[in-house]
């Protein structure tokens, strides 16, 4: 329909329309009875927004930068706190897939996070990027690798290093997925890749069967090559073989946390994986204070970089994020709608539209600057209704 | 439709039959997702009332003066604690639009707010309204003038001045609009004021080009005109160019009132602007304890008139937000309803079918006198049920 | 339809098909947006039972007066704590109107509470009463007559004396409308009663123009005859003109029950008139815990009752209502659904299937005998669900 | 429909289709309007599961015995902590009734109650459980008989004899039903056993009338034969007249689990008897921490065996009972749609596939072992949503 695309939720419909049943049900589904996938959007609608008026918030217009984060320790600047997901798969939305994805993410300076089961090779998206960043040289975009550790490990050590070489400036190691979650949709349709796609960066690890079949194909690759032995020693291999900063992916208890900054990560992601992995998992937003008040408890030396992702949708849900305590967010589902809709201008226009309203959010909260751990929460109450 | 028009939402599906998509959407709607508009109301349905019995209330039935309610430090009477908010545009429900809904005020006994953004001249609203005065003298209605602050301060005073000059008594200082909120209906709508209508009071201020075109262009306007930069001591300013007393209209903290407070104003609108700035904001019933416990603990020598606006539609509702510590509500949308209906009857109509339907609740709630700060709040209690 | 009227909602299903719209609307509906009305129902559902097992309950299968309450300090007995509320105009469900219900309150051995608002004349019902306990000589049914206080304070006198000599055993003194409340599909209907029926306590109080008329006859005649200006003291000029026992209906709250103690009354019934009267006030079961503690915290010398009515529609809401603290409790649509639908034998039916309801509840959740003021309540968890 | 079968809803509903309204009532329905039936399982769903990561989880996918469990003091194995509820009248769903369910959980190595009111005489069924252990000798399945005492005391012991006889391994005493709940649909489908079926254990019982005739006949049977006046020293009886360990189901408060724990049970089933009994009780896991607390809090020699039935739908709900506390839960109405859907196969399809969903979240949860009471539950949080 010729319906105008004004926010998330329209480009999701748009998406809808235009990807095949298969598809599109692989991108949105979540665990079991989907729950929590419903939770994770809901629950930020209902934190309660706190304005506070007569703040000078007029740079807010003048100045570009100033939604703009600086991340791992100022390794990493994003032109608003909002970066890429790994999310699997980009050629099922659109031909050029991956591709699309980090041209995109450069025009709207912001950080991709490549995932392993990507349908484009690490080094064909590192390429793409580095020629759009001389086409938008003043882009602070950055590639990150999304890591699953397989027991192959000497396979594994292979992909961290081309990704290592070929750009990609940190690592995001995914530690919920020891298997893949229940999704029932993707048994139902027979999930499986057309046969002119293939997830790249497995090919040489036994992926061949993985792809021949359908989903319990790809779930039993999972279950056979994925290591589900992993502790948190195991991050000290990886700074063995990798100088890039880490940040651990999935975590979602405060005790949890504490061992990944025992562990001498740069980063964590309060993540459930867009509720495809368990139901019935508390929401990410949720158990964001928990994790915030376990970190910066600690006292550690270096900064920890705390990011959160599932069911971001508004700008709104942006800013009670980041007010709750996290550095970024991380958004998963609205970047797939994106692409098929629109392949890479669709990808910037979902976070152009994400921009405009986080904007108009902070200036309408009377935030003079974005709030950070030293600025004070108020302008959000961690809370439903008082009614 | 013959349905007999009994309460507010009545007048309101009616409204919706008659006017055109584009103005009811500009009128109904609210920021992002409307979630907060739809709280708005539901907030009141939440609040329980505590009924008193064998109170002689009969007086209630004999003295028509029984609900007034005394405003402003005795400068302001209205027949019963229910005003006119202000909102922009009436013609777009009234061919006569403001001058109607002056002359209801009028034959209501009640105050008009009226709204920087009128189709109608500050001057020919002031006549009308006298006029009207003259043919029901013993009328106590009032005209406050509501002001955006614009960047153009030299504008800003001749607005100020020509609305003491034509007998406004109040000034309503908007402070929760540095920007338009997201209001999307408006945008695929492509609102825009029909050829025979403008904003009269900004006519010389930049505004031709404001209307030729569509809502980007009002809130293009909005952003390029109106003051994001305004702070409390601004209030200063505007006591230097006008004696009127001043109320600051869109506050939703205890802090902010508090600022209020100490900025020298002497009334305060809780108000999240009928839910059309920010969406998942606290609704203003649910902030208002807050609020007058603030305001009320400051013990400052003159007293500050708290007033709440948003999602007051039953007669119950008023007497809720009295008990609660308001002195008095404003009514938006229930205005341009019975606008849309019944042009200048329609308004009156409306305030009417409140008045009775709140004086019926004071009786049966055994109220022998309106709550107000000195007496115990116990009819109303502010919890969800216990159940 | 042929379907079983095995349960109260399936007689109110049925009573629905056979009633005018008019008729079923004034039995139906409740004040302003019916909130209340419908959570009257609601919250007795929320309220979880905590079954007992192992215990003899074997007793309730062979005493049939296991469940029988004794009332109003021994001059009353019931055969079951359910007990007929006064409703106005019961031969708008069935032509011989209160005849058949005094005469079901007899076979079902209960009280019946005669309205002052029946449409059949208070010796009549008497007559029909004495009758029917001449047929069911076992029966313990007695009349007790519901009071409007009129302005008119020697008509009132003579209505409370007519009732006395009459044989009716106790005042129950309605005190929450000095008003009628905002029933808005009354006025949506033109509700009147039809030409063959009339008030007939109060045809000779100036009821002719309340009839020729439509609703806002008889809700001009109530604010015009009903005296507004009650008050406590007013319960001594009733002790003056009768010696019957006096049961004060319509208390809220915990303040207002210990007036009525400090008063006199021999007992209260907590009841929001059917949620008739004021919208969102609290349900009446959510309040009787509040009530309960105010009156037995008072340790006046003799018992007051305490009844409670507004939803009760299963066994389980009896027993709810008991274990939480009430002497019994009152129904008041219900009857008039068994009313309109089988007439006398539709309402005996009514309180069997409350009866058989509410005895199996008695026995699954072990209780020996029924729970009052000295047994403990555990059997009820006044609270919503712990999840 | 052809619709690929994959959860436990998907065979309720494929039964739906497969079964008589009649008998698909009879299985499905609860007590008066269901609300707890409906809660049993909502309740499971709003309790959040806290995931930890980075455990080694990986000899969950090796070892197949990793879920297993021990109860009744190592008198029985369970090849996943997931028992087959006692459930009525079998044949209803499939030819060969209990004996397909028999050799079902002789396949999945689990415990199968069978119910006094099996349409398959307890013989059979303990020679086909016999016959299906010697196909699979590495089964642990036991077969447990679920026991309601009659009044008549030498049937009664004659049928436990029977049951130890014949090489069942528990008695299931049922304490909940002195009485059987008000199902409705029952009554308005007239439900009664097909002429090719009988109660066959209570054959001789006077259960010839008990199916002459419909759902009266049988409750009438109840009412005149089940003992109502049961108490706690009914267990001394039955420990006289038989050595097997003693189960008493039913319970739902901390009280009667410390009585039961007195009496000397070797385990307590919490029960609501799947909503059929009480409407509005408490669900099951809702009460489960109150009796696990009291149970553990009593020090008493031997262990007593929690378990839980209600509800059970996903492996995440087992997770969550087992993780609360429990020993292991029962299965009632997924057994049937088994049954009815695919006979023997299908209540093996059932198992199978609860048993896939518990591994699983076993394993994202990041449970090393499986939750006991030595070990913390914080991987469950006994609590609604934090918004
Ligand atoms: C289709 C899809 C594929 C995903 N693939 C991966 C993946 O390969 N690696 C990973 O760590 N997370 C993956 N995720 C999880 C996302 O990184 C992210 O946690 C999640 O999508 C955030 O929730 P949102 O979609 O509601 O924004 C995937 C999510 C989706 C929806
Ligand atoms: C159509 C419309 C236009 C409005 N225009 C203005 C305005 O020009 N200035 C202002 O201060 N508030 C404006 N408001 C906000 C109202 O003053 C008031 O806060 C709000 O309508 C109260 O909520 P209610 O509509 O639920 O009663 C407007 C509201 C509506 C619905
Ligand atoms: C149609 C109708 C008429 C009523 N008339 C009277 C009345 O005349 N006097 C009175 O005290 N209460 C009256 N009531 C209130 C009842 O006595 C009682 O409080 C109420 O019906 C209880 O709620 P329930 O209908 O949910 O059982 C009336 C209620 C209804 C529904
Ligand atoms: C059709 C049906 C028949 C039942 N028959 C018995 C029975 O004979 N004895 C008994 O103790 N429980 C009986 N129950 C209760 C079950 O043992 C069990 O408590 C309940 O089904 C568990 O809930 P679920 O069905 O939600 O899993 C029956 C339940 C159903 C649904």
């Amino acid at each position: 329909s010729s319906r105008i695309l004004m926010n998330i939720e329209d480009y999701h419909q748009a998406a809808k329309e235009k990807l095949s049943k298969m598809a599109y049900d692989y991108y949105r589904s979540g665990a079991d009875d989907e729950i929590t996938l419903q939770e994770n959007t809901a629950a930020f609608r209902r934190i309660k927004l706190r304005p506070k008026v007569f703040v000078d918030v007029s740079h807010h217009s003048t100045d570009s930068n100033s939604c703009s984060v600086s991340l791992l320790n100022g390794q990493t600047t994003c032109s608003f706190p909002v970066l890429i997901a790994p999310t699997a798969m980009h050629r099922l939305a659109d031909d050029r897939g991956e591709l699309s994805t980090a041209r995109a993410a450069v025009r709207a300076g912001t950080v991709m996070m490549l995932s392993t089961l990507s349908t484009t090779r690490i080094e064909d998206v590192a390429h793409e990027h580095q020629q759009a960043l001389k086409e938008y040289p003043t882009s602070t975009s950055q590639l990150w690798f999304q890591l699953y550790i397989l027991k192959d490990r000497e396979f594994t050590k292979r992909l961290v290093q081309r990704a290592e070489n070929a750009g990609f400036r940190a690592l995001v190691l995914t530690v919920d997925a020891s298997r893949f979650g229940n999704r029932e949709a993707d048994h139902r349709n027979g999930f499986r890749l057309p046969d002119n796609m293939q997830l790249e960066n497995l090919y040489d690890a036994g992926l061949k069967e993985a792809q021949s079949d359908h989903v319990s194909a790809l779930n039993d690759y999972v279950a056979k090559n994925l290591d589900a032995s992993l502790t948190w020693s195991d991050i000290k291999w990886l700074r063995q073989i990798s100088r890039l900063p880490i940040i651990v992916k999935g975590i979602m208890t405060g005790e949890d946390a504490q061992l990944a900054v025992q562990a001498g990560v740069d980063g964590i992601v309060v993540s459930n994986h867009g509720a495809r992995q368990i139901d019935t998992t508390y929401t990410t937003i949720e158990v964001l204070p928990e994790i915030v008040a376990a970190v910066r408890g600690m006292h550690n030396k270096k900064k920890v970089d705390i990011y959160i992702d599932g069911g971001i949708r508004r700008g709104t849900d942006v800013l009670k994020a980041i007010a709750l305590g996290a550095d970024a967010v991380l958004i998963g589902r609205p970047v797939l709608w994106g692409l098929a809709v629109g392949g890479c201008q669709g990808v910037v226009n979902i976070l152009e539209i994400l921009k405009r309203e986080f904007k108009l959010t902070v200036m309408l909260c009377g935030c003079a600057s974005l709030p950070n751990s030293n600025t004070p929460l108020s302008i959000v109450q961690m809370s439903k209704s008082k009614l």
